[in-house]
Parts: C-alpha cells; sequence; structure tokens
C-alpha cells in the first residue's frame, strides 16, 4: 500500500463529479415522478441479502457475478445486489403479499457486478425500474412499454426505438408445431440467438429458419411471423404484438426479432430491449414473467422493466445548460437572499473578502437587495 | 438452507414498503434543493471502495466496522463504504482538486456497517450531508450548521435543537492554560466525555471541573465558559460560538456541552449535534475538521455536517397523507388520462374487468372526461 493509494478507485468504479450527479439526480427524480404518475409506487431494498434470496426467486440471476463475502453476524453468505428486479421481486411476495393486484412498484438504485460486461469494466451501474406484479396480459406489457418510454423520453433521451421479442417461442413451437427431440432444444435455441442459418439446419432446426428473417421493422416483420405460423400456434402471441405495436407505435420505433433470448432468460412470452439515439448500449429491457411466491404460495405473473441509464447521465452532463448562480457578499440581508432563493436562485454566500464570485461559477452578484449580472 | 430462506433478510437489513420509500424520496429530494439553493453542487461515490482509500483520508473512521472482502479482480481488499464524508473527502481531494475554494458539495446515500450501534440493530443507514471545503471559519460553520437545520426543517422536522461543543478542547487548554503530563491528556478526555466529576478529579485533571458546569442552555453555559477562561486562552473559540448562536439562535434551540467529544474524533475547533422533537436519537452531526490532500498537496480546512435521517422518514412515513389516484376504467381515452396526469392526478388503470379502484388505493374514477369521486 503506497500512500497515494488513497486517491485511488478500484477498476469499474468511479464518482460523479457535479454535472454527473446532477444528470443522475434529474434521470431518477423525472423517472420516479413518471412512474408515481401512472400509479407505481416506489419501495427500496438494502444493497446487500443474503446471497441465496437474490439468486433463488428468479431464473437467470448469476451468482457468480455477484460481490460475495461471509456477513460476520450470521455468518451466511451475504452478495452485493447485481439486480433489483430480484429484490422487487421479494417484497412483491413477502412484505406486499396481502397488498391488492395488480400491484405496482417501482425503484432505482445502485447494482454492483464483480466483472464488467464484455468491453465495459463498469461494475457499479445504476438500475431504474417499475414492475407490474399479478398480470402479464397484453394490456399489462403494453402499459409496461408505455411507461418505460414515457420515462426515457421525460427524461431526455431521444428517438426511442424498442424490440420486440418472444423469450418462450422455442417452447411453443416445439411443444406443437415444430417438435424437437429435448436433446435439440437448446442447440436450436443457441443458432436462433445468433442468427446463424447454417448451425441452425445442423441443429436440426431448418423447420425454425424462417425465423431469421421475421425480424425488423415491426409491420413487415410481424406479417411474416404470421405466415410462418400456419398451424397458428402462435396467433394469440401474435395479436398481442401488434396490440402493443398499436398502443405504442406513435410513441416510439417498433422492430421485432422474434426468436432474440440473450437477456431474457426469465422472461415468459413478451420481451422487449429499449435504445435511444446517440446511445451505442441498449437503455434496458424487460418483459413478462413469473415471481415465485412467499413458500406455500403459488408463483405469481408479473410483466417489467429495467432501466440502466448511466450513458443517459453521461450524455446530458455533457449538455451544459445555463448556470444562474447568485452570489452574496459579505454582509448581505439574509432575508433578501431568502426570498432570492424562493424564488428559484441558488446563491453562494461570501465566507471571505477573499472569495471570487467569477471564480465560483455565479453569474449574477445581489447588490442594493437586486441579482446583478456579472 | 431451507426454502423459506429465500424470504428473509439479514439481521439489521430491510426493505421500505411504498409509504416509507416515499418518505424517504422526500427527505432526500428536500434537502438536495435546499442545498442546491446555498450553491452546494452534488456528488455521488461507489457504493464500495478500497478499504485503505475510505480509512486513510481521514482520522476516526473505523475499518473493524466495515463490511470487507477481496476484490476478485485486483485481489485487494475492498468496503462497503460506512460513511459518505470520506469519500467527498476523497473527491474533493483528486477529482475537484483544482476546482475554485471554498468548494460545496452535497451528497446522499445508503451507507453499511457490520454492527448496529448499541441497541440499534440497523446495519445500513441514509446518509445526507454537506461539506464546504476550504474554509473552517466561523462563517463556514455558521452556514453549515444554518443549511443542517434548514434542509431539515423543509424535510419536515420540528423542534429543531442544537448542541455545540468544542472537540478540541483538551489540546487547547493542556497546551497553554491547564498543562496535562502527556500520560494523562486521554484520561482526563474521557472522564470529561463521561461527564465524571470524581473520575476527573483521580486522573488529575481538576483545573477542568468547571467544564463539566459550562453545559446547558447556550446563553448561559456560554457566560459559564468565559468565567472559566481566565487566560483566554478560549477567546477566539467562545467569540465564534457566539457568532455561530447569534446567526442561528432564531432558527433553532442552541445549547452548549463543551467537552463532548465522542463522535467527534476527527473534528477540530468546532462540533455540533442536531436533535429533532419526536426523535430521541440525534439526527447527525458536523463540525471543522481538516482532508488530508492528494499526494504531495497540503491538508485542507472544511466544515460540513452528515445527517441520518432514517427515524425522520419512519415518522414522515406514519403521517397519511391525502391520496388522490385517478381510477382509469377499460377502454378510457389515453389523451385525455394523460392530461389528468399533466395537472397532478396519479392514475391507475384498469387492465381487466376484475380490477377494483377502491381496493386498488383510488380516490376518484374518470367517468365522462371528469374525475368523480369514489
Amino acid at each position: 500500500m503506497h500512500e497515494t493509494d488513497r486517491d485511488l478507485l478500484p477498476e469499474g468504479l468511479g464518482d460523479r463529479l457535479p454535472q454527473q450527479a446532477w444528470a443522475a439526480q434529474h434521470v431518477r427524480r423525472v423517472a420516479h415522478d413518471v412512474f408515481a404518475s401512472h400509479g407505481y409506487d416506489r419501495v427500496e431494498a438494502p444493497i446487500l441479502e443474503f446471497e441465496k434470496s437474490l439468486a433463488s426467486r428468479m431464473a437467470g440471476v448469476q451468482v457468480r457475478r455477484m460481490f460475495r463475502f461471509v456477513d460476520p453476524v450470521s455468518l451466511r453468505l451475504l452478495a452485493l445486489r447485481s439486480d433489483m428486479t430480484a429484490q422487487v421481486a421479494r417484497i412483491a411476495a413477502t412484505g406486499l403479499a396481502n397488498a391488492p393486484r395488480p400491484l405496482r412498484l417501482s425503484y432505482s438504485g445502485a447494482v454492483a457486478l464483480i466483472k464488467g460486461d464484455g468491453l465495459d469494466p463498469t461494475r457499479e451501474r445504476l438500475q431504474v425500474g417499475a414492475e407490474l406484479v399479478g398480470s402479464d396480459s397484453v394490456a399489462a406489457a403494453a402499459e409496461i412499454v408505455e411507461l418505460a418510454i414515457e420515462a426515457l423520453k421525460a427524461a431526455g433521451a431521444t428517438g426511442i426505438s424498442v424490440d420486440f421479442t418472444l423469450p418462450d417461442l422455442v417452447d411453443t413451437l416445439g411443444a406443437e408445431a415444430l417438435p424437437l427431440p429435448a436433446s435439440r432444444i437448446e442447440a436450436v435455441r443457441e443458432m436462433l440467438d445468433a442468427k446463424d442459418a447454417g448451425g441452425l439446419v445442423d441443429a436440426g432446426g431448418e423447420g425454425y429458419l424462417p425465423l431469421l428473417y421475421a425480424v425488423g421493422p415491426f409491420a413487415s416483420a410481424i406479417e411474416k411471423l404470421a405466415a410462418f405460423d400456419t398451424q397458428g400456434v402462435l396467433a394469440s402471441r401474435i395479436a398481442g404484438l401488434r396490440e402493443i405495436a398499436e398502443r405504442v407505435g406513435d410513441k416510439a420505433r417498433i422492430t421485432l426479432d422474434p426468436s432474440e433470448r440473450h437477456g431474457f432468460e426469465y422472461q415468459s412470452w413478451f420481451g422487449f430491449t429499449i435504445f435511444a439515439d446517440g446511445i451505442t448500449t441498449s437503455m434496458g429491457r424487460g418483459g413478462t414473467y413469473q415471481i415465485l411466491g412467499q413458500t406455500g404460495r403459488n408463483p405469481e405473473p408479473a410483466t417489467g422493466f429495467s432501466l440502466y441509464p448511466d450513458p443517459l447521465v453521461e450524455v446530458l452532463a455533457g449538455q451544459d445548460g445555463e448556470r444562474r448562480k447568485l452570489f452574496l457578499p459579505l454582509g448581505h440581508d439574509a432575508g433578501i437572499a431568502a426570498r432570492q432563493r424562493a424564488i428559484g436562485w441558488s446563491t453562494v454566500a461570501a465566507l471571505s473578502d477573499a472569495d471570487d464570485p467569477v471564480a465560483l461559477g455565479c453569474s449574477h452578484r445581489l447588490e442594493g437587495g437586486e441579482a446583478v449580472a456579472l
């Protein structure tokens, strides 16, 4: 340990300086205001829990990607949360088990992973989301997609597009229209996910080939999917997707990629990924899923989404807005200063004669009871 | 691991259900709004860091009370933050080393300890605070005390009282007016802190006895302290306390306890503890201190405070406000619903015929484009 080490942060962990912190606060506030306006009540969960309770309520949570350590009090394994959805599912199944359904909840906070994703070394991210517990209907899915779009737009994202998928597509088709030996299901899924036509044929999934072409802008892709579904096995799903697209099509560009499965391991019939202009990674994803109930109770259907707005925070932080700060000279009238704050000024009080209003970022100075531009 | 364990949280860790989460959001928003109105810019730091950087920048941070574990990437010891002040000090000394002084920063977030304090088993708390970096003057101290009071009042606390202390009192007196052998300084400090007159005499600190009586309401206690300070060693500190009390005396009840030191281990000449009606524990504390600079730079004076508003959150969560939620029946007009939200309604859209507006907590129902009371 060198003395300079006290200045360092671990790889993948960083601070937010004022502009970034302002932007992050803005995104969270605006998102929660939108959520609340649609009846979604905020809940909060601890930053650490028993590893098992973070991992066991939903499929697809990867325990080995979490920071894990022994609790000196219980001597059991704790983990830093890597996903707040599992925590909200726990709250819905325990503390809010008896609240009326559908139950609308929202959340935001930091989540941590021991290693970043691929090329992105970030190990702590902001997660913001909403969950509609008690329903995975088309109406629930449409409300959730619309809410995600509205929250992102209100936070400052532009050019939103949403990519729909059918996460349990292979299970559905394999069960009825296009039977697959159990030994081949996983391979067919993987080749579809990889968009690998040759691999799909090799895996014995040639019947699934048309799915690779039912992708792109929603209007045309859904027609291709419908044409492929000669036996009508997907009819209710296709009708559902059309209804959701109908409701949100004027708010975002909609695309379809029915066999996309990566990241939707715990989703059931419907999933979506959301993108915004100028941001190369996805802004988040969502869909329908099942929540394991309190022990002895049945699982519950649910629909929700998680956004990871850090890239949007960076974009907003770079848009330097007008800064209106009012310098209060030594000996200023405290009552006048309070009235200036009440009408929206941010004030900076001089502590000594050495304080320079311009260096301190002030745009105005209080003189004779008035804000005078510097 | 029993199956039911997925429902459990570790001792001292808990969720916030909607009313609590609303109250916590309210307190944080209002506090940051007050901070911003006084020119304090928010910063954010990661929830985990190298143990050494959390511990080495300020005295008094107890490493053994932190959750610590090895980072699988760097193979070095990380810790969950137990105090955000040390993180803000690091930011001031590194990322904002070249920002003009005085530098006004604010923060809020969760901090965690492996064991609760005394009778309180809570292991995760909300910390909210502000730091004025570059000054520990009387003007800085007055601004910081005033800011803490204003933030707590805006958040909904009532009957605020502030207890002033002089954390380095024994060092100051021992150096000049009342010399003590080095071997006795710690014992004298402890007996003063314990308000133990007999122990103080036994420790050889009989000259310090009058300090035990210079406590209570500020106006009388400061007179006793001034009378005790026959050599004027404390004159500048007494004048400083009077100036601060003068500025904030109309906003809170002020008391003095000059020899209180518990919790002020890293404070220099001035410290304060803040209380509110109906809350038995303190709401937080603050004072003047030194920040170790970036390696090769000098330490900087600073003044700040940390609030721990969880008990206030509980009080506010119990004050059930009027809930105005508007039920949107199936087939409602989306444009009318959006306009209702724009004028402040929180809406709850029916997903099916089974949805009961009253069970879902709605106070009104949209009928013919109007909100009708249920």
